[in-house]
């Protein structure tokens, strides 16, 4: 049920290019339609401080209430604004708690050199997850399980920012991501590699437990509601597996799902 | 970043009263403001197939689309509409694929008829987790993971419709939910009925199967994100334990939590 978070303007109104070169004063007041590449809003305390935290994350601009801002680390200079006036720079039901981050994105990171030599850490694989609350929760867990690195299609996959950076609580700064032009040669790119490579699909008759590989990686690939996984990337998989559940529903939340398998291949190994 | 369901109506406009003795026609625009105890929307294929195949839900009103008409259970008539008459009828960004219900609200049960004689089940419990899309996919979880009954807050807990019932994919009708006015005192009652209590606690120093008792049932305590259990309900709880996560995230999303809390309790027992 969320809002798709960057696609459309609210109320017609033309997208805001956003201007670089542009000084602090004056806020323009809508600016969440990011250029590609260009810079956009992050907000929420978790995930606010943690891109401050991170020396990865290029800060265009900072704003804050007068009372957020004392959470905020030494150093960093807030444009303090009244929570109304935060409130108009983003999207409408943006619960910022009084910070707002505006930052370029995030690089994506070579599959291969993050994830060479397994040593012992999970991959979670997401084909086709759009939902940002899905994927942000997604990278929340990841961390959680001390994944290795998230991998994602380059095209089809939401820009790490807004509704999901706010879902990840911070968690985007924290585990590597990838973005790949073809999920099942990523794939195979990491069985080559040294993981077994998991489908994780309710109609598989392996229980993920019996598909873990107690001495091996495990990346796990995960497929969006209702879709599930696309043929040629269920079958790049090593193992077919399902996490079991009641026949009374017929599957778990996308990024529950992850969750558990994350939780499993940490707990099993 | 869900956007609080009925709180408040769009666009500034009046709450529309639902008028339960209307006939079917004419539709009025907007009545996703329900009175208390009165008929809301439910929306989405599965939400809606499962509120229709559920014989305690008194179901007042179907629309659907041509296309998705088809997908409804023999029997049901529903009222053919447009996918922007539907669109119309429900809070904007409402995904409802095509069809949507309009019923009464689920009678929520009495604890101890409910949990009573502990069979190996687990029961969730949520103090103030007011979120309707991390409610609404606890429930989802709590079927995926057999659970015999979700115990919420009478007050502060969201109306099991829209939103909700949207992320639970049909849940909220097939596992029986309990509404009190003190959850310290219905974990007591649990308690006494012999189910081992136990609250999630990012800081609680005792890992979560640990905790586990695999001979006892168990009853899983799970607060709100950020607040967190309130004291006296931890309190009120036998053990308190925390799923073991990596200490760069400050704690799960609460639906994951419960999640795997339930997988848990379900895999040792």
């Amino acid at each position: 049920m969320s809002r798709p978070p960057h696609s459309k303007p609210p109320h017609g109104a033309p997208p805001v290019q956003a201007d670089r070169a542009r000084p602090i004063n004056p806020l323009p007041r809508r600016e969440f339609e990011a250029e590609a590449g260009g810079p956009s809003w992050i907000w929420g305390v978790h995930a606010s401080l943690a891109a401050l935290a991170n020396p990865a994350r290029r800060v265009e601009r900072v704003v804050a209430t007068r009372n957020a801002a004392s959470r905020l680390p030494d150093g960093v200079e807030p444009h303090i604004l009244e929570p109304d006036a935060i409130d108009g720079m983003l999207p409408p039901g943006a619960v910022h708690q009084g910070i707002a981050v505006r930052a370029f994105p995030l690089e994506p990171q070579d599959l291969e050199a993050i994830c060479g030599a397994p040593d012992g850490r999970s991959v979670l694989v997401l084909d086709g997850v759009t939902d940002p609350q899905n994927v942000g929760a997604a990278f929340r867990s990841a961390v959680a399980f001390g994944a290795r690195a998230v991998v994602l299609q380059d095209r089809k996959s939401p820009p790490l920012t807004g509704v999901l950076a706010k879902a990840a609580a911070g968690a985007i700064e924290l585990v590597p991501h990838v973005r790949v032009t073809n999920l099942g040669r990523a794939v195979e790119t990491l069985r080559s590699l040294g993981y077994v490579t998991i489908a994780l699909e309710g109609e598989a008759e392996l229980g993920l437990a019996d598909a873990l590989d107690g001495k091996r990686s495990a990346a796990i690939v995960v497929g969006a509601e209702g879709k599930g996984l696309r043929p040629g990337v269920a079958e790049a998989c090593e193992k077919r597996a399902r996490i079991p559940i009641a026949p009374a529903i017929e599957s778990l939340n996308v990024s529950v799902a992850a969750a558990i398998a994350l939780y499993e291949a940490k707990r099993t190994r």
